[in-house]
């Protein structure tokens, strides 16, 4: 992409409301940009990020053989009272009446949609097991969103659904994401753990949070440092195999947040390995068995006559994933975007726009970069090279080449890399090359 | 895909409220399932459409030079006021109050957000032209709504929106949009003509509608044969180069629909060239001039002093467009899908699920057809021959393969063509080669 052709608008003051290290960075950057309380419009660079957070969540639903849908923002009321969450849910539900009266809401979560989906398609049990998800905007209105994206009223989630005959069925069905979630979210390029949950107001018998270790995090996690740093299942993990032992081996480890937190569980860990930190819930599955199926009536009938069907639910916060993937890799100067989901894998700053020279050399560099797939991006404006600098750094591509008129006479550009600040010159003529092979293998983690 | 893993709840019956094909099929196939009146849930089949054409329609936005954002489905009413569209607008805007009692909207349009987006940021006439898409959920409160996603209230729609400075600029970025829009239609596999249209409720001066010709569509269109027949713009079309001579040569031509229709000039054509038909609307372009940017206040500072920015909007209508599709593209015994938009290319029949022969060869011929990258359904279930093809026939896929015992001995698979009922004998050595072969030219039409 050329700046010219993309809108990237900077904001040069820091915003008074935005008080973590995400928000302010997001809005600084042109990522997004507010609309009203919690509800945020995203902006190119927020939305490249967005997508490539949501592709890669995709890919490992795809991967453990769940299927995607997609069930629409508004709902029925109806389907609500059906489970009786219609007068429990609170004033966090947005509710609203159509032109002809009838009462609907904008869906904050899905079990009710997808049991009366699954209700009307699955006959016997032969049919099962199923596993569903879909990636579609929630609404939770919230009596004070706050941090940006991270607790927004409008965002974008991803939500998961297995429908089982019994429950060991639908343990296995659990496993099956509780194994997808430690591959998303090492790909993404953050070290979640996962944590015993609460199982708060979904309700239920087996929960665990997936949460990202981080100084503004709004729980407090207690865990044992080697389970941060365990190495998340392999891309040839067995889906259908036999996943007891792996879950086993990452809920072996005492690891909870303030609402769960047995102190002297905690203390029995020998002391150098206790972990106390601060940490961000960026995933959330949940074992509910029939808590839905009951009361909405979806029974099959099963080899030992008919059951109501087991059930789980399994989110992951995609655009808290932005803000949370911030607050893990930033500096002073701004983000600092792992590969896989940097908005542009290169920065590619014309220190002289209007110099034959420099123009030449970046416009046939960013072509041959583009053809070789690496997603670019070239600074074509006019501004200063403090200013294209600044800006870069700012918006933390991962690689930044700068092309001068001094570097294309002796045939070179200097590339510096974001994370490190590491600065090396480069021939023009092996460029694409160099770049591709630093770019190619942080694409794809694990 | 394997049909065990996916959800593909067909209907035996036709339902009674679905009067044309597209409705009428969408639900039998289980492509899509109805929440309330003009709102439904898009099930794997149907969601896997829907992408496709978001896919493509995104595309050919990037190609013509158009930047992506994502602005949120609730608005605040404030913004509606700036315009003065807030109280204009009528029953179809679905209006809701927030927990704080706040007024505020689900979007049926985006000119007021994108324009104070916009103007947020721009500051100079030299960062213009600026053109803008995104591809998100609308509501519309529609009193009536009917033929499925076809009228739908909660529907899919590409909105872009253009920035410019001057009259001219603004005729430039509206040409370039006109010429996306038959490029996208055609990759799409319709034929839809540009007809002059009325500026309606968004105002303006400028407006083309794309319309599909098909039995069941809502307006009356009047034009000639030959405009029905033309060529798109090829992939090498340059976008920034000059447009008038392409725009001049598809506009022409007399086409109109009833609401605009000249019946003088109508009758001028010669008589063999006139055609009178029924067509779908599902692309609508509008240059307003400063409709919008006049009210909110935005200007710039050009070369001769500040002035109002020139504005134009474009839409498509992405979920519309799938029942669309289904209109000029079925028969009978159900759906006809063209290669780039299917659900899946390629249907495999397995003819006697548990035979270890078949079985094999149907998973084998599966792996393989997947890593050659094509998009494949397996039917692996248990049920009868005869319930499997109907269920092809019905979801309509491009190229049908059927493996039974008899063809495993003998080394052969029947390959059936959809869309001409062809079928053929090929050897399962060759099959994968045949099947790409068969396929990856009608991946990207023009």
């Amino acid at each position: 992409m050329k700046l010219s052709r993309t809108y990237l608008p900077l904001l040069k003051e820091t915003p008074a409301e935005a008080v973590i290290a995400s928000h302010r960075l997001m809005l600084r950057s042109g990522m997004v940009r507010q609309q009203a309380a919690g509800i945020y419009a995203w902006l190119p660079l927020g939305l490249k990020v967005l997508k490539k957070v949501e592709a890669i969540v995709r890919e490992e639903q795809e991967r453990a053989g769940v299927a995607e849908l997609l069930m629409p923002t508004i709902q029925p009321a109806s389907l609500w009272h059906q489970s009786g969450r219609y007068d429990a849910y609170g004033p966090e539900m947005l509710r609203l009446k159509d032109r002809h009266g009838r009462d609907m809401l904008y869906g904050p979560t899905n079990e009710e949609m997808i049991t009366e989906l699954v209700r009307a398609g699955i006959k016997s049990y032969k049919e099962l097991p199923k596993t569903l998800f879909h990636i579609q905007w929630k609404f939770r209105d919230e009596v004070r969103p706050r941090f940006g994206v991270m607790r927004g009223r409008e965002f974008l989630m991803k939500d998961a659904y297995s429908f089982d005959l019994s429950p060991e069925a639908a343990r296995r069905s659990y496993l099956r994401f509780f194994a997808a979630y430690l591959r998303t979210f090492a790909r993404l390029g953050v070290k979640a753990i996962p944590v015993r949950a609460d199982t708060g107001p979904i309700g239920g018998k087996l929960s665990h949070e997936f949460v990202v270790l981080a100084e503004t995090g709004e729980s407090e996690v207690f865990t044992a440092k080697g389970l941060v740093e365990k190495t998340p299942p392999p891309t040839s993990l067995d889906y259908d195999g036999d996943l007891e032992p792996l879950f086993a081996e990452w809920t072996g480890t005492y690891a909870a947040t303030d609402e769960m937190h047995d102190e002297a569980a905690f203390l029995a860990l020998p002391e150098d390995q206790r972990l106390q930190a601060r940490g961000i819930e960026v995933g959330h599955i949940f074992y509910f068995g029939t808590k839905y199926s009951e009361p909405m009536q979806f029974a099959v009938e099963g080899p030992d006559g008919r059951a109501f069907v087991e059930m789980g639910s399994y989110g992951i916060g995609v655009s808290r994933l932005v803000g949370a993937l911030i607050e893990a890799h930033h500096d002073d100067q701004g983000c600092r975007w792992p590969v896989p989901v940097a908005p542009y894998e290169v920065g590619l700053v014309n220190l002289k726009t209007g110099h034959d020279g420099t123009d030449g050399a970046c416009h046939r560099l960013y072509d041959e970069a583009v053809a070789a797939g690496l997603d670019v991006l070239l600074d074509d404006s006019g501004d200063r090279a403090g200013e294209k600098f600044a800006r870069m750094d700012l918006i933390g591509l991962p690689l930044i080449v700068t092309i001068g008129p001094r570097g294309v006479e002796a045939g070179q550009a200097e590339v510096k890399d974001r994370r490190t600040g590491a600065k090396q010159e480069v021939p023009l003529t092996g460029l694409v090359d160099y770049l591709r092979s630093a770019i190619l293998p942080q694409r794809r983690l694990a």
